[in-house]
């Protein structure tokens, strides 16, 4: 896709729970919808380990690379949450209690309640920004373009609404699905034609399998609202041709 | 979690459908549930586009780096499968139709059937060892360390079974999970303590939100089971001193 004035970003999901097999990733989902919708490409995701070198290094490589770096996990209370520290040691921040993060978990928490687990969620980059979250209390933070948010999907879907403001878009990416009942094969000579023809739409096709039947969804992505048009109808062109069916998927 | 011998691997997950937030990320779960009983940790998973220079650098990257390297997705019939030439030019081989996997292809399919697209699932290295495919005919390849898979999670299910003796392991990694009805800060010191007295033991702290209340799992991994044991009995002492509740999940 050509997009001269493309912005894009990388996440890093940070958890042996995920890299174990024992947790999916949803993060990843969440945020790469949200960012689209901002004009924002996702361009690579890497899952790495609760190891702080890994974490260090995977910061300042992909921090440098593009224009935003989404962190999800590793900002909770236990010994294993090292993301807060490792951003502190990767920027060469001081690493200790925020007072405005402080602040908030302290009002959060009854008088008494707030224990030595809960004040770690204050400790971070002693400098950074807060991204506020609404739903447990704990901020993430970010510095300069590196944005730090909680692994738990429904506490990082209530806070990155709080993001959109703030960081800047490209124009959206506009994106159109084409259902079909058919097989890869019997449209890849057709569809590579179409995509020769048109290389400012990044045209993708995925075979999926619904009620016992096979059948390809073809989606067209671009932010040119005109230019995923012609595709489109270029698409259903050689579908008519076929005689190949067009399927509703839910 | 210190193991002299241990064996790893990263996953290399190659599609612009799982970048947009489209399709949810299965295969890491599947493969690294997998390859953890054969005593294969996975160290790093990459999400990265179907984009040729990306695909053969990351390759190039992580097969140095890993003792395996699996692939997902990229290698059915249209335009947007690149993998199997993009592992060729990584490893520097010759990119065309492997005499078996062709040969296999043509079987599977009834005579007048096996058009270009079907064909082009044929392509790869020619030198390349085939994995076998029993839901739908295309094999996957490996060359050295490297193992490419389809991108459909029940096709790749149905293929790695094949490959159980091909690799190989270290210990397999044990794991022992315990649900508390509790906080994470409320037992955040107390596991930093059994975690330091148990460095051969990996801790994990995951909280989950179920039937509206909240909990906390611990999970435990080590190839040793002694040393599980041990770490599970002294987390069962603060457990059963701080009063807190041990739940059953699903």
């Amino acid at each position: 896709m050509k997009n001269k004035k493309e912005i894009n970003a990388a996440i890093i999901i940070i958890g042996n729970e995920v890299l174990s097999g024992r947790t999916k990733d949803l993060n990843t989902s969440t945020l790469s919808i949200w960012l689209n919708s901002l004009g924002i490409f996702v361009k690579e995701v890497r899952i790495i380990p609760d190891v702080e070198k890994t974490i260090i290094d995977t910061l300042n490589e992909l921090r440098g690379k593009f224009n935003y770096v989404f962190t999800t996990g590793g900002i909770g209370p236990t010994h294993d949450d090292i993301t807060a520290e490792s951003v502190s040691k990767a920027f060469k921040l001081e690493y200790g209690f925020h007072k405005e993060a402080f602040s908030i978990l302290k009002k959060y928490y009854d008088t008494g309640e707030f224990n030595e687990g809960r004040q770690k969620m204050a400790k971070m980059p002693t400098s950074a920004n807060l991204i506020l979250n609404p739903t447990s209390g704990a901020p993430g933070f970010y510095v300069e373009n590196v944005f730090c948010l909680p692994g738990v999907p429904s506490i990082l879907k209530s806070m990155i609404g709080g993001l959109n403001n703030l960081l800047v878009g490209g124009d959206p990416i506009l994106s159109k699905t084409i259902n079909l009942r058919t097989y890869e094969s019997e449209i890849a000579a057709s569809l590579t034609e179409v995509q020769n023809n048109n290389n400012e739409v990044e045209i993708g096709s995925y075979p999926f399998f619904r009620q016992g039947k096979l059948g390809v969804s073809i989606v067209l992505r671009s932010i040119d609202k005109n230019k995923i048009e012609t595709c489109n109808s270029q698409i259903l062109d050689f579908v008519n041709k076929k005689n190949i069916e067009i399927v509703e998927l839910d």
